[in-house]
């Protein structure tokens, strides 16, 4: 019971002991206000944040069709008998009209369901410019500050949404399928740049070794020609054979086939991901990475009290009305009229 | 030739009248001046605005693997034999690390060169939040400034890009194909809302039928309970069939099929691209259709032109240096720490 007069104060404190207590209910609550981005959700993941750093954060990323939300559940399952706790977030791509969630996580929640070592939570991206990665951060940081050991973020689609969740992960996953078409093929070549390890999952679908072969062979192109890598927290190109010689304890991107369906080359696949993260603690990569991650968190809650406060200033009624009008007949063009209400912000 | 004193001034001017004049060459440098947001880019298609207008817009969006850019090469090809100019804006996922454009439309270009009524334009995302939609609005005015009848915007992926698009255009056609699988059939229930003609390209592939009736119900289902529609200006959900019923004007989405590949069902779908719009022309919507739009662009660009101001002001120091090792060490948290940053600004 919170005393009336404490207030919401009181109430985020009691919302922070709840989540490192490890209260499910009060963790489902904390992230519910976290995700809305709640009046005190800063002050409740302030209070989280001395408690972070521990989790493993793993992205797991693709086009739609190549089976990430089984392949996720069932490397969530491998975790488990590896005795290690496991956080889910998925993040759907929802309607921006109506809002709604569309990639039901029904069957993953029944694969999971009843483990307590478990969480799972489905997020909407809402579709608000820049708000997916910095609340996608912040759910991550408060499951990291639950002591979940292990946190797989999931997205689908093509773009954006990867790359920021491949800032905010340790350890990043391109899954790819067979079959799913040159353009699909094309679209990886820029998600490769991103992946710590490469997936073809559906591996037991015809045409398994042709993809195989194209990722392999990008993969050798990107190996012998210029490449990037992460260098002092920037990323940058490495253009020489010389340059390279010097990169000796370099992480290797290789490519792994699983049957999520299956459950076959899950347990490799796990052991990877465990490798990555070896490497990463050993090569002082890990230390970059949180660098990157913290700019990247700071620069987002940044950005986004700006833009509450420029949405706050905007003058809604010009936007709609008279102006609206004016342009549509071509009175007036959106340039000008745009630095008037500039002028007046 | 422009004398050397008139300085950037009158190169835009010149730009602007070379577009209108209908010189090629004039219309690609002007596009690529406003899509990389040069200086004297809001002074061109400031005067480019008045001429505005004319072209009719059409969204292409779907899922990667469905055959998008085969289509809106052969509609292309469609509107040419039927008289009509036409622009293509394909707007390609690319690499935000190296900036390079993935789906090289080399095929397009090839079944379309030569035909000066044609004009094809590829466009990065380049990653930048609010940017998209503004800079493709932004060429897409330039192209009807241009004389340009159909202008058609193809884009990839899933989220945020799409729905964008779909608010820049006039009709909005998104594509499925046969067989893409149970998570692609999942995010069409989010899609279908901005649909206002449904293809299954592709048609000639095994499932098509499967696929049909999957849409045709989901159709259904959406016409017999509550519905989005567009009410002054405003989407609003339609929640009850007396309501529906005074809708008896209303414009019914319905599924095409075809084989882009051997053009068959294209003359079909230009054909109800063009009673879409003597739909919206007689029915009073496209005058709503075009507020949104101005609504939007007026939006973009006040949101383009204050994000950049923030950027400038945000001090990239703080970012990168003491206040990430502090917290990265847990002595601080990134959220007081913002607050301090935002303090400074």
């Amino acid at each position: 019971m919170v005393a009336p007069e404490t207030g919401v104060r009181a109430s985020a404190d009691s919302l922070a002991a709840g989540v490192l207590d490890g209260n499910r209910l009060l963790l489902a609550r904390t992230i519910s206000r976290v995700e809305n981005q709640e009046a005190d959700a800063h002050q409740i993941l302030g209070s989280l944040y001395p408690h972070t750093g521990r989790a493993h954060i793993i992205g797991v990323t693709g086009a739609p069709g190549t089976g990430k939300s089984t392949l996720v559940t069932t490397l969530a399952q491998s975790y488990r008998q590896a005795g290690l706790t496991v956080a889910v977030v998925a993040i759907d791509p929802t309607s921006p009209f109506t809002g709604g969630a569309l990639l039901g996580d029904r069957v993953r929640m029944r694969a999971l369901a009843g483990d307590p070592g478990v969480f799972v939570r489905s997020m909407a991206t809402r579709g608000s410019l820049g708000g997916l990665s910095k609340t996608t951060g912040d759910v991550v940081s408060v499951l990291d500050a639950a002591g979940f050991e292990r946190i797989i973020v999931e997205t689908v689609g093509v773009g954006q949404a990867e790359v920021e969740i491949a800032s905010t992960a340790h350890t990043t996953l391109v899954v790819e399928a067979p079959g799913l078409g040159d353009e699909v093929q094309a679209i990886k070549a820029g998600i490769l740049e991103i992946a710590d390890v490469l997936v073809i999952n559906k591996a037991d679908r015809p045409g398994v070794d042709k993809t195989l072969r194209a990722l392999e062979m990008m993969l050798e192109i990107e190996g012998g020609g210029p490449r990037l890598i992460r260098h002092h927290g920037q990323l940058i190109r490495v253009e020489t054979p010389l340059e390279m010689a010097e990169e000796e304890n370099r992480w290797r991107v290789i490519v792994m086939k699983t049957v999520a369906t299956e459950g076959s080359g899950v347990f490799e696949l796990r052991e990877r991901i465990e490798a990555h993260r070896t490497w990463l603690l050993e090569s002082g990569e890990m230390a970059i990475r949180e660098q990157l991650r913290i700019a990247n968190t700071l620069e987002n809650i940044i950005r986004a009290e700006l833009n509450r406060r420029i949405l706050a200033t905007l003058p809604s009624h010009g936007l709609t009305g008279h102006v609206v009008e004016r342009i549509r007949h071509r009175e007036d063009n959106p340039y000008s009229a745009a630095d008037e209400l500039l002028g007046k912000i």
